[in-house]
């Protein structure tokens, strides 16, 4: 039998695909199973998006343009300039989801044997992006105690060598909601243009920042406009994550053309998810507002709970729809596997995020859950009781 | 301003990109350009298929699982086992389009450095993807005297290296429409058990055989089931190449692992293309065979209007839709750039695929056009009319 690529046998399990098994097992058994640890929105998608579907009207589903429908790319600059976001036609080509996103943008920039950098806690796909280039990601730890803030700038710089490409950050963050100031997106401006670097700007999440200040955008800053490649996605802010529609936007002539080659050579994005996200962008404010008061009162409500669990701390994040919060156990990853694996409570138990995939430093985050909010407040309120009963048995063991 | 990735400097454009300009230049003067170079069917796509798309009733258009929906890929298993492609679910990963499976099979194979063999002319994204993995393709010529059958099964022994993994077809062929005969598979079992490689095949033209024996797939071969690697789409069987549906099927449980590890860092492939290929399973039998006799006569209308034209040859392809032609010219991507800079008889033209880029030989191919019958047959007509007037004043400058 011919051996397979190494590169794949490297990769590391994510610890959450260690625990489906044990979470399908719970279900066998009759257990209600609260799915804390996906990213996967809950709430329905737009009228005009799901109506959109009902109104394609073709007789061949062709291939669409290798950057996508021009009509939707249009589209989209008006949406982006909403958030003061000045992308041109050009400037923004359609991929396969915000993943191809990201892989297309590795793909373009960097090398076998390149370099980027990493806020950690990091969405652990990125890895995966990187390995698929021969890149490697090094990355400088974030703390719970500061909230996940942006770690101090002389870390970054520190661990720039010749083979530093780019600095990549995800903003709002997945998975710790933590929503970059202005004043941190400057340090990083200047940091990247310093060294003369890529700025990797992952924005899917932009639709959700609970704070009173503007939303800073890695397109905002100025005298980098080479530098910035900004990774987006229709999926989370239209509950449309199958529709596989994301894009990358970038003002660098170079990086767009190697970009466009490997969009050329998978010919096409899906022709029906530019379809509806194209139909997306005319949902009206009043769902984008409801959307948002939701995830805003669900937020209070899961944190102001999760800290109010003896030993459970959690920073209030100020964007997206997750939190990592501190356990009282010594090895999150044992803990979550115990509640679906030998724990219930009333019939029920959680499926938790073990944090520690979101690490690379070995044994960080050992104590850590990523939490989303996409269930319904009666349901959090559930978790979060089922949650409460799980930590006092199993330190009581 | 941070430089881009070698690897995308190093990809070469494709003749046919560099006809583009031009094409729309032709029409912007408002001559008729009749498309002879693509590959993207012009026939209705099924009613069925059409038909679920306005059925489809879901509040949230989520995730579907990496590895793609269970019903799709076990209606897939009754699909292949029609043509006695005896594949288990668990052998069926759905990608997004055949472009991820070939991406997703050759990162799960092939390390950087490995090569891979593979007759020429091929699909020029091949090319891509391997670069893509950092992996070299090594090609041996098939002649057009030959009919474009399978090179001599030495010719693939005498490029075989410690770094060789894999064998590459594709069959029926894109670009030539050649089909491999049982003893041509015979042979590449051979070379492939004896050596110990992947052999890699792509079959989405399977529906389109045009001999009375029976078609033989990689999957028929005994003795080698861990080695191959079958890469399938349902674009072109019905006319469905914007949805974005393909997939990987394979016996070899590591490859299968290896493949997920890159299914999960992307999260899922396109869940309402999933949903239309799964109806277009259920396409009546009537479908299939008018679309499969339209295929003939336009094939036959074709090659023998080719072949009456003064110094035009091809051979007559037994499968797929396409066919690789010899112009009486020296350079076909000189003259396929004239016939839209500065050729019309009556008002139109012909944009033809320069066989050039399906070549990695230098110079190989070089008179040689490959011409797609994804048109009317009345449009073929007058395409091959405006054809011959064109070689004709040609080659009387």
């Amino acid at each position: 039998m011919p051996s397979i690529s190494q590169r794949g046998v490297d990769m590391p399990a994510s610890p959450i695909r260690k625990l489906v098994p044990l979470a399908n097992e719970a279900k066998a058994r009759g257990v209600k199973v609260y799915h804390l640890n996906i990213g996967q929105p809950d709430l329905p998608a737009p009228k005009v998006a799901l109506e959109s579907l009902k109104q394609i009207d073709r007789r061949v589903l062709e291939y669409s343009p290798s950057e996508g429908i021009l009509s939707f790319r249009e589209k989209l600059t008006r949406y982006y300039a909403g958030f003061n976001i000045r992308a041109n036609v050009e400037d923004i080509i359609v991929t396969t989801g915000g993943s191809e996103a990201v892989l297309f943008s590795f793909m373009a920039c960097l090398d076998p044997g390149d370099e980027i950098i990493v806020p950690e806690p990091a969405y652990a796909n990125y890895m995966a992006f990187a390995i698929s280039c021969g890149a490697a990601i090094k990355t400088v730890p974030s703390r719970i105690e500061d909230g996940f803030a942006l770690p101090p700038i002389e870390k970054f710089e520190a661990l720039i060598t010749p083979r530093t490409k780019g600095v990549l950050i995800c903003n709002p963050n997945n998975p710790t909601g933590y929503l970059y100031t202005l004043k941190e997106m400057n340090q990083l401006r200047d940091v990247v243009k310093k060294h003369n670097l890529f700025l990797f700007s992952d924005e899917v999440y932009r639709e959700f920042c609970y704070t009173s200040v503007p939303y800073v955008s890695a397109f905002h800053l100025e005298g980098i406009e080479n530098n910035v490649v900004l990774i987006d996605s229709v999926s989370k802010r239209y509950s449309e994550c199958g529709i596989r529609i994301g894009a990358v936007i970038t003002k660098n002539v170079q990086v767009r053309e190697n970009v466009m080659k490997w969009c050329q050579a998978r010919l096409s994005p899906p022709l029906i998810g530019q379809i509806v996200a194209e139909a997306s962008l005319d949902t009206p404010d009043s769902y984008m507002n409801e959307v948002y008061n939701e995830y805003i009162r669900r937020r209070d409500f899961l944190i102001e709970g999760l800290n109010r669990i003896p030993g459970c701390y959690s920073p209030l994040p100020m964007g997206a729809f997750y939190t990592v919060a501190r356990l009282p156990v010594d090895d999150a990853d044992r803990f979550c596997a115990w509640c679906l694996s030998d724990f219930a409570y009333e019939g029920q138990t959680v499926m938790l995020a073990p944090a520690s995939g979101f690490y690379t430093t070995p044994g960080a985050g050992q104590n850590q859950v990523r939490i989303a909010y996409v269930l319904r407040q009666d349901d959090l309120a559930k978790a979060l009781t089922v949650l409460a009963n799980a930590l006092e048995k199993y330190n009581g063991l």
